[in-house]
């Protein structure tokens, strides 16, 4: 192995994403100085957060450049190493991007225990997505037993968490979801009281059907129209725990008409993003690997077949193709 | 005096709010038992509340009754007592509604001192507007200095209080206002740094030249398209708090497009009702009273003449067209 590929953001989208946004290189394996490791990427996660850096608008994070690696979390093993405390062989989370191969100091990077928990869960249920699920419901929401919690892209790498764990807490659990087959697992597989298929054309009634009692607690992982029908079903001092608006990653603004909500019934809505709570993760991720060992908490992942089909994979992410944990296979 | 008049809602709006919805009456004037009170009221306090109380819809409190007396905080003196804690002559704030007169038990009365603030101040900027003000800007905003605070409806009997509070907190504070000579007031009289007119037609941009550092803090008076451009100008981590949707109170939906400026900028949103933190008022009243005693809080009153001209006063406060706290005048 002398070379090996990484995708860069080769343009910014106009209007929409689209795969030539993206370009495949192969470049030369580098040689490590002493303190530094090489890891090989067994893993590459795709998030919607990539999105939002793919513009160059004014957010939370920088904007990815142009020409250079897209941001992303990897998982892999070190296949070369001069630093003291990293050993070939060592399973390895880091931020890598999108790319076969992580020249690395150490910085940044966390040694795994693969024994109980797979090498691929590091990247989502037991990762970042998994941490956003556990700070937005437990840091943000806070839910107290018997009451209803909604959580929309329920099937998504980091709805399928909330849900669980909301159940664990002795809640009823909404999700909402798009297609049958999706509503089908998070109440079939993971347990979620009921789950409205957005798809269907009946939000509003159906939502009401699911959260007889209104809904105490939101986890907004979609935005637009499918947070309007859940804020119209809030009851008196909700909280909502505001993590995603991927259906405006397009560019468009998505109006919100139910917003007199918040006012209404006193609610409070929290925007967030989980790296910004490092000091939780610890607490976090130790519940989660725990849950996640023990079995009571599943999850599903969409693995996409090498580096190429990262973009194709990614787009496909965006627009709900996914089911679960999104992931591109790289060995 | 035998009769005293009062003004009912006679039917609930269709669409807009027009005078026929109310009913003015006149009823005899009650005899007292062993208890009572009757009071004369000097002062009615018209607020935004008051319409959508107006409408049969899901909300913080129950619709007002139809043929009923119509809600509304009231000022007066008493006129005759059975009643061992009060006396004819005092002076009492109460929630008589519309009407000439009250008949009470004493329960949620209460004695004020107009020795420094006048009557018609504690319906005002010593009542219910500036707890309001106070409440959502030191419990929700919780302003430090330096901080840009920014404030809709900003000569309003709420907002100009806002301004004012966040001023003497060492804030930048800009407001936002319908029409030059409310902005003039607000900067000249009540000495906000800047002021936008949003009738001017250039809210946005306005709104980045007065808030060059962009908005800390927002309190939240009108929504819709006021709301929108507020929005897109806070910073990471600034707080809400989402007091009035006056824009919206005729009943149509008003679209927010920058709601995902919540999570791209990890804000806090809260709605409140002042009324529900009681707990509150002593504080909160007496540090208000102490500055208007002082001179240190200015406000201003826009006064109808004669309970006959409550419901034209209501209609066109809601319009804009008061300046400073709304009251009609009823001896």
């Amino acid at each position: 192995m002398t070379t090996y590929q990484r995708i860069v953001l080769a343009s910014r989208p106009q209007g929409g994403i689209a795969p030539d946004n993206f370009r495949l290189e192969t470049v030369p394996l580098p040689d490590i100085a002493d303190g530094q490791l090489l890891v090989r990427n067994h893993y590459l996660s795709l998030d919607p957060y990539m999105r939002m850096r793919m513009e160059d608008v004014k957010s939370y994070a920088a904007p990815q450049p142009l020409d250079e690696v897209m941001i992303g979390g990897t998982a892999g093993e070190v296949i070369a190493s001069k630093h003291p405390k990293f050993q070939v062989g060592d399973k390895v989370v880091g931020m890598f991007g999108w790319s076969e191969i992580g020249l690395s100091d150490g910085n940044l990077l966390k040694k795994i225990d693969t024994s109980r928990v797979p090498l691929s869960a590091w990247l989502g249920v037991v990762g970042m997505p998994g941490m956003t699920a556990w700070y937005g419901l437990n840091q943000i929401i806070r839910p107290k037993a018997g009451e209803t919690i909604a959580v929309s892209a329920a099937s998504g790498a980091v709805g399928s968490v909330v849900g669980q764990l909301a159940k664990l807490a002795g809640c009823r659990v909404v999700g909402i979801a798009g297609g049958k087959q999706k509503c089908d697992y998070v109440v079939s597989e993971l347990g979620f009281d009921a789950c409205v298929d957005y798809k269907a054309g009946n939000l509003f009634k159906d939502l009401k059907a699911a959260a007889p009692n209104g809904i105490d607690g939101l986890f907004e992982n979609v935005g637009g129209a499918v947070m309007d029908a859940t804020l119209a079903r809030m009851n008196p001092f909700g909280r909502i725990a505001l993590c995603g608006m991927i259906a405006g990653y397009d560019g468009q603004l998505m109006p919100v008409h139910y917003l007199h909500m918040v006012l209404s019934m006193r609610l409070s809505m929290q925007g967030f993003i989980v790296s910004e709570h490092l000091e939780f993760w610890p607490q976090g991720l130790g519940e989660l690997a725990q849950l996640v060992g023990d079995g009571r908490l599943k999850y599903r992942e969409t693995i996409a077949d090498g580096l190429a089909a990262a973009p194709a994979a990614f787009i496909g992410m965006l627009r709900g193709k996914n089911f679960g944990k999104q992931l591109v296979k790289l060995v």
